[in-house]
C-alpha cells in the first residue's frame, strides 16, 4: 500500500485519526495500532449549527477538532486526497472546511496524510468502486461495532484504517471490544484478492 | 453600493479589515471610518512559511490573523466574494485559505461582509475593469500613503474602502496623515463617472 511508518513504535501504540471534512458534516475515526492488532477508539461527525454564519461554522470545526485531537493526541491524521472536483463551486466549499480542519492540525501539531479514495475503498472492502454502504458495512465489521456509524464517520474510519494497514487486503488482526472477532474476521477473507 | 451600517455609531469610529486570503500570500488592511472621514491604520501581507506543510501554513494564516483582529479589534471584516473560479483545483486551494481565515474570524465573533471584486474595483478607481496596478495607485492616493502598498494589501485595503463607502464613487473625505491630503483629493476627480 505503499505506507511509510514514521512514529509507529511496536509496543507504544499509534493512533491514527481519520477525518473526512465536509462543510455540513466532517467525520471523524479514531483508531490505535498496537503491535499488530488494530483497536476501534471512537467516532463521530461534527455538525456545524445550521442557522450560523459560515465563519461561526468553520470555527466550530476548528474548535470542535481541537478539542478532539488534544484530548486523544493521535501521532497522524488522515484525510482524503482531493483530485479535480465535480465543479469550482463545491471545491471552494470543500476547500473552506478542509482549511479550517487542517488549520486546526496545524496548530496541534500533527502530522497529516493523504490518501486516495479509491486506495481506502480498495484496502477496506477489496474493491476501488465499492459506494458507500458497502463502506460502512466493512468499517463496522472491520472494527466489530455494535452500531454502524454514519457515512460521514465510516469514511473517516476507513481513511485510519486504510493508512493502519487494516482492511480485508492486510494480515492485521482487529482487536475487537466482542468476543465473536474470530467468526467477523472470517467474514472479510471473501473479499480478499491477495 | 447597497450597504447596511450596523455597528457605525457617529462618533465612536468603525474599524473596517480588508482580507484578500490567498495560500500563498494574504492581504490585509485596516482603516477606520470615525464621522465623515477615513483614517489608514496599517496594512500588510501574511506569508506563510514555505517549505512547510499545508496544515502549518494554514495554521499560520489562523494564527496570525487571529493576533491581528485581537489587537485591532476591528468591527467588520469584508472578504472578497468567490464567484465560480478558474478551475476546480485553485478553487480548492483558495477555498482552503478563506477556511483557515473564515474560521479565525469566526474564533474572535467578528461579523463577515462579501463584496464582489467589481463593485469594490469600481468603487475605488471608478472602473469596475481596474487592473491591479491601478488599484494599488488609488488606494494609495485614497489613503494618502507614504508606500505603495504590495497588491494583496491594496485590494485587502480596496475592500475595507468600499465596503466603508470611501472611494472615488463617494464623497467621503479621507483624512490623512500628510498635510497635501487636499490636492492628493483632487486628482480622483479625474477619475468619476458621476
Amino acid at each position: 500500500m505503499g505506507i511509510v511508518w514514521t512514529s509507529f513504535t511496536g509496543g507504544g501504540g499509534m493512533r491514527v485519526l481519520g477525518i473526512d471534512p465536509g462543510s455540513g458534516a466532517t467525520g471523524f475515526g479514531l483508531i490505535e495500532r498496537r503491535g499488530g492488532a488494530i483497536k476501534h477508539l471512537r467516532h463521530g461527525v461534527l455538525r456545524p449549527p445550521r442557522g450560523a454564519e459560515l465563519a461561526e461554522r468553520l470555527d466550530f470545526l476548528h474548535r470542535e477538532l481541537l478539542a478532539i485531537v488534544s484530548l486523544e493526541a493521535p501521532e497522524i491524521a488522515v484525510v482524503e486526497r482531493v483530485f479535480i472536483a465535480a465543479n469550482p463551486r463545491s471545491a471552494l466549499v470543500l476547500g473552506q472546511a478542509r482549511g479550517a480542519i487542517l488549520a486546526s492540525l496545524g496548530a496541534a501539531g500533527i502530522r497529516v496524510a493523504e490518501l486516495a479514495a479509491r486506495q481506502v475503498k480498495k484496502a477496506v472492502t477489496g474493491s476501488g468502486a465499492a459506494d458507500k454502504a458497502q463502506m460502512q458495512t466493512m468499517v463496522t465489521r472491520l472494527l466489530s461495532l455494535d452500531k454502524t456509524p454514519a457515512t460521514d464517520a465510516a469514511d473517516a474510519l476507513a481513511l485510519a484504517l486504510s493508512y493502519a494497514g487494516a482492511g480485508v487486503l492486510a494480515d492485521l488482526p482487529i482487536r475487537s471490544r466482542r468476543r465473536n472477532t474470530r467468526r467477523a474476521t472470517t467474514q472479510f477473507v471473501l473479499g480478499r484478492t491477495r
